[in-house]
């Protein structure tokens, strides 16, 4: 594909021993790429969303506990899967809502637990062969998301999209812009809107940048603008990401996509969920089972400001970074393997079985 | 009432020669009072928001229009009508979507039109009584909204407000912040909910501003979060102002009220707009009638900000100030003569003929 995002979103060092990621903190003013090595590091910057995105996460948290024991001086492969635990631990503490952490995770200590009768340095080199691995499905992950919810689009649709979905929340191509650079390639004339996703702007300062690098023809429009460009007639569909899918099809994603949803459902526009299978949690039966992280209050009214823009004194602040969209509002949940329509506790398990 | 809001909103200053009003775009961090004694600064307050809200409006531009015909030395009333209805379509240029600036110089005009027989002096006079008139009929009207509104709530109740529809959107009291300074002084405990409301942040600076002044329980979230906090089953009614009704019902207020509407309607919350009589235009039949006003992009990513927070190339932006909200979404209209339930067509005409 040609019109790939610019920029790589992570990657593990030419030297092997650092995690390369650009700051999204920076963007799109300042294009920094920051290269992590301890453990804390990677924390932090996922913490802090330096890297964020839940396929992005997992990918990061892949190598991050590759370089967490890759100097492993373990006596024994008992000792070193200790040693793996103790790391994942830590690391899978960053975040608690998105599951593809917990997922990459996951995939990494099986690689250990499927062969512990195997030497301590060819575990290592299996651990890196996993990360590898993550990040390349990833993207062919996408590129399949893509091609199936093009297949919902029409040239010329107007397509709503909130925070960042996009190739800086995933290795390349993202999930919900995937069929939007797809598009792009093929003519079809998307005009995009772009959430500009309050609190931490995502939507602003990634979304419009990635997509204006590549050609597409993005308007910024603030949350609260999202229902007058529905009521317009210039949003025919509605494609998000996600942080996590339950397995009735109830979808954990960034504070505000719940809105979103019920404004197309009450527009009769489409709904739809890019949802690679790393983020289908068929374990979670509903939405109400998935943790909802809250965040420090001053991303609302001091962050990003040249001063406060609220009393700091008397007033109390709700910042949830996530919310559950019910699957009542959602047309249809596209994954690597097809698409999903309602009732989503059949057709999810469905479309993982084949 | 003893808990009013600390502050005046405007007000014509003793030498009776400017008007003082409280810069709102300097608010919370800092209070600072302007005394505007020309046209073409009254103009600039209006426009660029130092002054807003609809009912605010109507009273900086009846002070207004007395102040720039004030010293008039036209020499016959003919004459001094031209001067004031010159003054007078210049002032209403300064924003397009409230009635009450239209509705509040019409009102001053006619004190010129129903008696050309007096005297230049004695005009001028009267122009003062009717702007001192406008005001205060503002503030029993505010509080005439707050007793009935108050009527629909109950102990307890969390409430959700958009923008700042509070005593700095009026010349006291508020609208739709009436019931709750009503409620606070006896003993409702009212939870409020203020939306930030992008971009201009009205309901961070303004509204958590003067209801933590009064002591209410507020938490301020962005504009996006109000989904959720339904969701939660953490609002029982939602109360806004409101810049025009039409003679259906249909309601223009700030940004993002639309969709608070729709959210409310399917969470099944009742949604009631604050409307003093002078916001209802029955001459207008339906929403689409009413001119939406486009304010310059940079307020949305670049105004309050520290650093522009999306890029200037390549990417659109759309930035309307109002949104129509259908009469459907609404529970009631109420004003200072009751409350109005659908269909508004022949309830608001009730109501006024009452």
């Amino acid at each position: 594909m040609k019109t790939s995002t610019p920029i790589d979103t992570l990657r593990l060092d030419d030297d092997q021993d650092s995690l390369v990621i650009i700051d999204q903190t920076l963007l799109p003013t300042e294009i920094c790429y920051l290269a992590l090595q301890s453990q804390a590091e990677i924390w932090e910057a996922i913490q802090q969303l330096r890297v964020r995105g839940a396929p992005a996460i997992g990918i990061a948290a892949a190598y991050g506990i590759y370089l967490a024991v890759k100097h492993s001086t373990a006596g024994d492969q008992g000792a070193f899967l200790k040693e793996f635990q103790q790391a994942s631990q830590y690391l899978a503490s960053a975040r608690p809502t998105a599951v593809n952490l917990f997922w990459a995770l996951q995939r990494m200590e099986n690689v250990i637990t499927s062969q512990m009768e195997v030497e301590i340095p060819q575990l290592v080199a299996a651990l890196r062969s996993e990360a590898d691995a993550i990040l390349a499905e990833d993207i062919r992950t996408n590129l399949a998301i893509g091609e199936h919810a093009l297949s919902l689009l029409q040239p010329g649709d107007g397509l709503l999209t909130h925070c960042n979905a996009g190739g800086l929340a995933t290795a390349r191509y993202g999930t919900a812009t995937a069929p939007i650079y797809l598009g792009q390639e093929r003519g079809y004339a998307f005009k995009v809107f772009a959430d500009e996703t309050r609190p931490l702007l995502q939507g602003a300062r990634l979304t419009t940048f990635e997509l204006a690098q590549a050609g597409v023809d993005v308007t910024l429009i603030c949350d609260n603008m999202a229902a007058s460009v529905m009521q317009n007639g210039w949003v025919q569909a509605v494609l998000v990401g996600c942080d996590r899918v339950a397995a009735n099809g109830d979808t954990a994603n960034k504070i505000g996509t719940l809105g979103v949803a019920v404004l197309a459902h009450q527009f009769g526009i489409p709904f739809y969920v890019c949802a690679p299978s790393s983020t289908l949690d068929l374990a979670t039966a509903t939405g109400q089972l998935i943790p909802i992280e809250e965040r420090d209050p001053q991303e609302i009214y001091r962050k990003w400001y040249q001063k406060p823009m609220a009393p700091e004194q008397g007033v109390k602040f709700y910042n949830p970074a996530f919310d559950i969209t019910p699957a009542k509002y959602i047309s249809a949940i596209i994954s690597e393997y097809g698409i999903a329509r309602p009732p989503f506790t059949t057709s999810l398990r469905a479309m993982l079985a084949n």
